[in-house]
């Protein structure tokens, strides 16, 4: 029997509820063995607090494990917090502690220790405040992997959003939409589609910029000016791009039937459909990164942390996700 | 027993699928009498290629019928044509014929002869063509009764979804957005959908601008400059607002379960949803006007005009909500 592969769990901000979601997803036996980035200490107390059974078995540098564990039972690489957490409290000291242990994942991906990451959330205002300039975790594995360009891709059964543009305030937007910038997000969804998902062919919906794609120039020119010969220089090297299209009428069945991923322009052009339709069942996929790396697709719920009430069914499908990628990525190599 | 309300129909651009659509919808028993305000010679020659068969009923000032007329039968208000229509083919002779099937239906609604009034797709372009400035049904409608600020909202089973800002180019969405407009569109929201929908005590939900509603100001901050507080001032009014929340997780059950309709602050933020959750069944209700006017939610269709290959889903949604307004209003009253 040839190893499996092994991948990496990050709970992200302690005082929330990743923890939380870790713990419960040991609860059943998972098809790839699994190592949570994490202090050891955290995961114990959490589980107490959740009245969650948990054996916590040690893993990391020199001692990798080859095979999945038992339901009930979590790898820990552990990783020391600097400060005791209380569930729901933010404590700038540990800042330092989450961003160690995103380095940790990260660098075992790209030195080959694990074949994916997979993220619970981060609290960015917290690690600011600690001094320590943080735009996100796509942002921070982007400079550690020195990643020029990083797609930002939202999924749930059925349907894949891609965005060009992310966190912009949206009087930016239009002007952010450049044809470099078109080409370089098209190019990478392209090529991760085929890549780390298998897709011969892939087929890519694109939205227009403006209401109705600007309705021939009567509602915004960007269509005319920037999107429409991008779309074409990229046909001419065998992209498969149909748009751009209206975004109201794009995410209906007519066109989302034969596609394998919709590329919106910005943010709520197209995440509001994706979330509506996969509500509970999404998850965030970073492309362009020369590692895989999936997350869950909300935020770190202070207010839940300990108090069981917490639904792991994102952090499911991002391990889901992350494992059906790196199994497409083998297939390719 | 009292006269039934009545109701006038506009097919909209004649050599579209608007003609189709209401031969189509015909067939069946309307629950009210319906006047199709058209070329009567439109409507056989359409029937007759379409292979249906019809009996238009003459009707008009002096002869409004007081029932509805049996399935296969259509009440007409003949307007002529200045040309006749070949199905596809668009022709700026008879501009003025749609304009003035619109101002008739209009006008009898403001003279009580109509309960309301429900339109079938136009064609912009060739209208503008023709010399005639022309920016659509709504800004048309508004015009004509002399109405400073109108909304549009969209709705289909189990969400409503209405827009501070309709058909601008993207990049002028954030400077459009100003306290006084955002304080007149949610007015008008309010009131409609009490005094039109029978809503004692609507629940709106308001889309921030910015993605996440900005993030505390991170990713923009007209949800702190300007949202916020005109929701403040809304809210002393006694007008039930919730927001402004992020976009991409409002459209979720546990926001929707308790609201009336959402406030998106522009077009391809809030339509997208709405129209994957109600494709084929989602009606254009224009708020703010003196009349009731409902609307299909798609376009002429030139190329399936005369195919026989139409829905009249959305048709059939667009005249039960105006039966529905209609009735709620006359409750009021």
């Amino acid at each position: 029997m040839t190893a499996q592969p092994l991948f990496a769990l990050t709970p992200g901000e302690p005082a929330g509820i990743g923890p939380d979601l870790c713990l419960l997803l040991a609860q059943q036996a998972q098809p790839h063995p699994l190592v949570a980035v994490a202090s050891r200490d955290l995961l114990a107390e959490r589980a107490t607090q959740l009245g969650v059974a948990i054996e916590l078995i040690p893993a990391g540098p020199g001692a990798w494990p080859h095979q999945s564990s038992p339901a009930g039972s979590l790898y820990v690489w552990d990783t020391p917090l600097a400060a005791p957490v209380a569930a729901g409290e933010l404590n700038q000291a540990n800042a330092a502690y989450v961003l160690e242990t995103l380095t940790r994942a990260a660098q075992g991906c790209l030195d080959g220790h694990f074949a994916g990451m997979i993220t619970a959330p981060v609290h960015k205002g917290v690690i600011n405040d600690a001094g320590i300039a943080f735009s996100g975790h796509t942002e921070f594995l982007a400079d550690l992997t020195r990643s020029e360009q990083v797609v930002m891709m939202l999924a749930t059964r059925g349907l894949r959003v891609a965005l060009v543009t992310t966190h912009l305030p949206l009087k930016d937007v239009a002007a952010a939409i450049t044809a470099e910038r078109l080409a370089r997000v098209t190019r990478i969804l392209h090529a991760d589609l085929r890549e780390k998902f298998g897709i011969d062919q892939p087929r890519i919906l694109v939205c227009g910029l403006n209401p109705h794609a600007g309705e021939g120039g009567h509602l915004g020119r960007e269509e005319i000016e920037i999107i429409e010969p991008t779309l074409d220089l990229l046909r001419s090297e065998g992209i498969n791009l149909i748009g751009p299209l209206p975004a109201d009428t794009l995410f209906t069945p007519k066109h989302l039937e034969h596609c394998d991923a919709v590329l919106a322009m910005y943010h709520d052009q197209g995440l509001p459909v994706l979330k509506f339709k996969g509500f509970g069942a999404a998850v965030n996929v970073t492309l362009g990164l020369p590692i895989i790396r999936t997350s869950v697709d909300h935020g770190t719920a202070l207010d839940l942390a300990g108090s069981g009430k917490v639904d792991s069914g994102s952090l499911q499908v991002a391990l889901e996700t992350a494992y059906a990628m790196a199994a497409s990525q083998a297939q390719q190599n």
